[in-house]
């Protein structure tokens, strides 16, 4: 076997280009070109571009509020390079920008999915970032699909099981329903979230209970992500008073209950959180509004959505644990936040409102979630 | 919540640039650019960039025997395009090169990953494609960590579990081990065999029995996928006399019975198929020599492997219901096969020499597992 192996090497290495697209780990192997480079307090990024007139540098903490693209210069064998300060600790996306067209970096393993967008990350390490990297134990990520009879199909969804799952069989987990934001979809909390990284490192600490998380995709439109080539549904009005809050009916009365079928999840109220970003956000409220006595633990976070006294006097009547609601102060969603916050205490609803540096981005839901999982089901 | 909604649709098309790596979705919507668009028996494919000077299309159809890649034109608005045959049906993957730096298609959501790359896809429907897009029908992906006493840490696997799995609690089912290549990972068959596609299609279709497929990690020294960012274990010498068919015998000892106490397997030999492509056909043939009462289906893609008269004898005596060797004939690899199928022919062990056109290509490896799945279990 290992002669054969050692054939089989050498042979790849003769047959070439052709062979290419089929063997994409080997080319790696003694790489010429590093990039992203931390040393200290800089990173340096680098690119192989042979006839380029100009390559630029474009990253995501550049967005705000400096904006734009920092020019990159050619050095020896046409690599291009830029040497930066590091950003403070955070995960970052960045592309290049090669005579005017974006490309992502080919010497970056590391790269996250937002909707149809495959973008490479720079993970700055530090404090904040601790429990965004891989933990030493790790739940299970799975994609089931349930059928919605409200929708109409049968729809993807992703399931994180803790560590210890698998050798526990008789023990029950309580479930956090995660919900994405407009543009998201199934695999968002996992690819841009983190979701599996900071449960699995909160959990190997002590710090979280050891819980399921099922995150939806809440276009009620798509079966899954896109990037499944499933056409969406689009000869459906979903505005229309049949379809009204379609998806979070469907979420409280069909993936629950699909979910404390087939996983070992306690199936109580003090044993079921629901959080959402953006729109998700506005699902998480609009489903305490309509079931308010299926969840113990409410988070709607940069939250698109409102509720009247009534329906928070109604929230309160059925009893809450925990109502973490949070925002960036430089969020477009602020206003309406504080004034949730506001109706809240007004109604006397005990409530966290925990305000954060930023806006509407993936750096504040991961702070989020990082800093409401340690409260559920305690 | 329709009104809060369609504020923030507003808002966020006002929010611009600082925003957007957050929401890719939405610019979607309404796109100038169409890539790749199939009309009739051609295929264009059009890539919007402003300041390049030379644009090329490079496709995996090009490699052989023609290589190389094709100019595109620079048109109105600056979308460079070019409208080429459609290839024989078939999936193929391509990238554009704007002056000289390979770039993805950003228009273009179907991307698969090998090992580090992230590639568009062009799908050419056909009666070769017809299993390789989505059934009606899905069934459940996911990845649970085992842990290997043999290699020394949990390791990622990818477990596909078909359709009505879950909603048949009491059913049991035949377990196919499915090995990728050297330069793949747990990822490969799912990502660029088509894995879950195939067998959804050829379950639907009736035409293969219910599943389970398990598709393990093969490099002793990776716990996952190089995109999860776990360091490779480089401090051991997986060619020593110690780690002697390492990988073989974790995926036999350990793999096994960790999927046969996790899931509803059926923990019997005429429940178990083995098949893998390259060296993952070379670990099929070590299990089978290894371990020759475990599996009754054999089935070595592209073969980096060899097996000797007696072993062959032995593995006869065993029994075997289907030993089913693939290879294309322009293969490196082809000569090992056309041995190792005259050493069966030689031992009288009944087995199928599947021989096709083309190389050492997922194309193949597809079409492989698309034509032995049907035979398994029956």
């Amino acid at each position: 076997m290992k002669r054969i192996l050692s054939t089989i090497m050498l042979t790849l290495a003769i047959a070439g280009a052709a062979q290419a697209q089929e063997l994409a780990n080997f080319s790696r192997g003694n790489r010429p070109v590093i990039s992203p480079e931390i040393q200290g307090d800089s990173v340096t990024f680098r690119l192989k571009a042979d006839y380029a007139t100009v390559v630029k540098l474009s990253g995501s903490w550049m967005a705000n509020p400096y904006g734009g693209t920092i020019d990159m210069t050619r050095g020896e064998g046409n690599i291009w390079s830029v040497k930066i300060p590091l950003p403070s600790p955070e995960i970052y996306t960045y592309n290049f920008v090669v005579d005017g067209v974006a490309v992502n970096d080919p010497q970056n393993v590391l790269v996250q999915r937002d909707g149809t967008r495959y973008l490479p990350m720079l993970i700055v390490p530090g404090e904040r970032t601790g429990n965004y990297g891989e933990a030493k134990t790790h739940g299970t990520v799975s994609h089931p699909w349930y059928d919605s009879q409200i929708l109409g199909y049968s729809r993807r969804l992703t399931v994180y099981t803790p560590y210890g799952y698998e050798n526990n069989p008789k023990k029950k987990y309580p479930v956090l329903y995660l919900l994405h934001g407009a543009g998201g979809d199934e695999e968002a909390w996992i690819s841009m979230g983190r979701t599996a990284q900071i449960l699995d490192n909160l959990i190997e600490k002590g710090l979280a209970e050891p819980m399921i998380v099922v995150m939806p995709n809440g276009n009620p439109g798509q079966q899954a992500a896109r990037t499944l080539n499933i056409p969406e549904k689009t000869n459906v009005n979903w505005r229309s008073e049949e379809f009204r809050n379609a998806y979070v009916r469907s979420l409280c009365t069909e993936i629950v209950p699909f979910i404390e079928k087939n996983f070992r999840a306690i199936p109580k109220p003090a044993s079921r959180a629901i959080a959402g970003l953006s729109m998700g956000g506005g699902h998480t409220i609009s489903a305490s509004i309509l079931y308010p006595e299926l969840f113990d633990y409410i988070c709607p976070l940069s939250a698109a959505g409102s509720a009247t006294p009534e329906q928070i006097a109604a929230l309160k009547k059925a009893g809450v644990k925990l109502y973490f609601l949070a925002c960036g102060s430089a969020d477009f969603l602020f206003e309406g936040s504080k004034t949730l916050d506001k109706t809240l205490t007004e109604q006397g609803l005990d409530h966290e409102f925990f305000v954060s540096d930023g806006g509407h981005t993936w750096a504040n839901w991961r702070l989020y979630l990082n800093t409401f999982a340690p409260k559920l089901f305690k």
